[in-house]
């Protein structure tokens, strides 16, 4: 079955079918026509030939830091639930959190014909990356990061880590900080920022030792807590980046006989599906990664259907979920 | 730079150089001289303009069921790690589970000039599968199930849950098994027939009441071990299909005042990383899912290269970790 033989049953010309599958003009009457004989055939248009005829691919390049992640996941699934009730299929590449990757699918991507769009989940911004970024000739959505002059779609990683300080700052008096490396604004720059911020109008002093920074894991989130209890013994709270970090804090403050949270309070960032299920369960930040997911793609629908360049920057809330490792 | 302005660098004509970046035959003197010339001025040829030379585009399709995974991320960084140092780039595509969607990627890649060849992380096959594999005119891997006429590389999901149910089985005499749905041949049918095995090899019975059907969720692990806890109060072992089943399990045993492993052993599969975190830590089988993704993706890039079309089997090996969930 093709389009010669679907005009032919409609009895109507093959432009007029061609206009039909691209959304061009066709009398009400010759539209009823083709769409019973679609609908009795179950004809479906290649989309090769659909992006012969449109010069349109139908297809979204989704750029992830990893693929184990929660929020990545919840991000994703929220890109691909609005993506695909708008006729779009999904390609995600992953990095591996190699900057230089990052680049490379960029320029992958903006290659003609590849994709109509681009969503980047973001974690650092180097020359490399705003040179390919404005060289694009396609929309882009940036996701988790904010960036001057590009649309995206971020978590208030500032005031959430602040409120949520200033909590476990009402119990504790020597708090230790496990972030991440600070190249990564959102994650790394923001959240530290604000943890000192709030403890400095708290007139908590921390001292450098208690503030250590890890990568995004569970193992060297333990590394980093032995390295705060033999600096610092008697810290009596772990603000952690995020929530794989305060899992090995966890482990770590265990092994060292610490009691959860009577001697030491923990945090983490995200909400992950463990977070309420580990003993204790995790005081954690809540971000609505699902849907920030669906307003990055909403964003991007629009610019590829009738951009009008104007780049939107879209801030989300967060909640914080208080559970049994704090008091 | 292009293709012409190193020709005229290197004194050397349009064809050879282009030769050269095919890896067609070059006289070793005028290798020496183009290779000179783009180590010094760092010329890249284009991606684009390569794939319009050879017709290939040195992408390779990945197809996934879920990217917020365990597994699948170890299958996926040995995959990216021999395709990278292959010269590929590769696109992901994730399925959520839902069959249709992988077919529908299966026919995307498929599509001329998208992917140089596809690896599916496959879960379940329909006929539409099959039809999809079937018509395929670049080469396949299947990865983590093993379907015939078809190059694959899975997991012995057999006999690794067979050895775990026999060692359970030295302690425990009314085990329960908790799976999942038996269309996913590997996860569900085998591991399923290999718990029942074990137990018939012990003169162990097992009431129906007690083998529950679980999504491969935490939550869903969590209402099974209840409806087990329901029909078979006096149940003394858990074996999970997954590892994330099982740390639903042992929360339902934690509320239901049982203690793990004194009243009731419980295991899972996966090795995942929380596993070994997890109080207590969990038992479980380790799976080679880096290895068999570098083994899939060499695999691939044989068939890519040097196909001889006759398509490969291979079965990896695994390993049982005892940890304190068992006796």
């Amino acid at each position: 079955m093709d389009i010669n033989e679907i005009a032919k049953l409609a009895g109507v010309s093959r432009a007029t079918v061609s206009r039909y599958l691209n959304d061009g003009y066709v009398s009400k009457e010759k539209r009823e026509l083709i769409s019973r004989v679609i609908n009795e055939t179950g004809y479906v248009p290649s989309q090769q030939a659909r992006t012969l005829r449109t010069g349109k691919t139908k297809l979204v390049g989704v750029i992830i830091p990893k693929i184990n992640s929660h929020s990545v996941s919840r991000m994703v699934a929220g890109i691909t639930k609005v993506l695909g009730q708008n006729g779009y299929q999904v390609l995600l590449a992953n990095t591996d959190n190699d900057e230089k990757v990052e680049v490379d699918y960029l320029n992958l991507f903006a290659e003609r014909n590849k994709v109509d769009g681009i969503i980047l989940i973001a974690t650092v911004f180097t020359h490399a990356h705003h040179k390919a970024l404005d060289s694009l000739n396609i929309p882009v959505v940036i996701l988790g990061q904010r960036l001057d002059g590009h649309s995206c779609v971020y978590q208030d990683d500032y005031h959430a880590v602040y409120d949520l300080t200033r909590s476990i700052l009402k119990t504790s008096h020597t708090p230790g900080y496990i972030g991440v490396y600070e190249k990564d604004v959102a994650a790394g720059r923001e959240r530290h920022r604000a943890f000192v911020d709030a403890c400095t109008s708290k007139g908590v002093a921390v001292s450098p030792k208690a503030q250590q920074s890890a990568t995004f894991s569970v193992d060297s989130g333990y590394l980093c807590a032995e390295k705060i209890l033999d600096a610092v013994p008697d810290v009596d709270a772990l603000v952690c980046a995020t929530d794989d970090i305060a899992f090995g804090a966890m482990t770590c403050l265990r092994e060292y006989g610490k009691r959860i949270p009577e001697d030491v309070q923990v945090t983490g960032v995200g909400d992950s599906k463990l977070s309420k299920i580990m003993t204790p369960s995790l005081t954690t930040v809540h971000f609505y990664y699902l849907t920030s997911g669906v307003e990055a793609a909403k964003m991007l629908v629009d610019a590829m259907t009738d951009g009008d360049g104007v780049p939107r920057e879209l801030r989300m809330g967060y909640e914080i979920y208080a559970r049994t490792s704090s008091r």
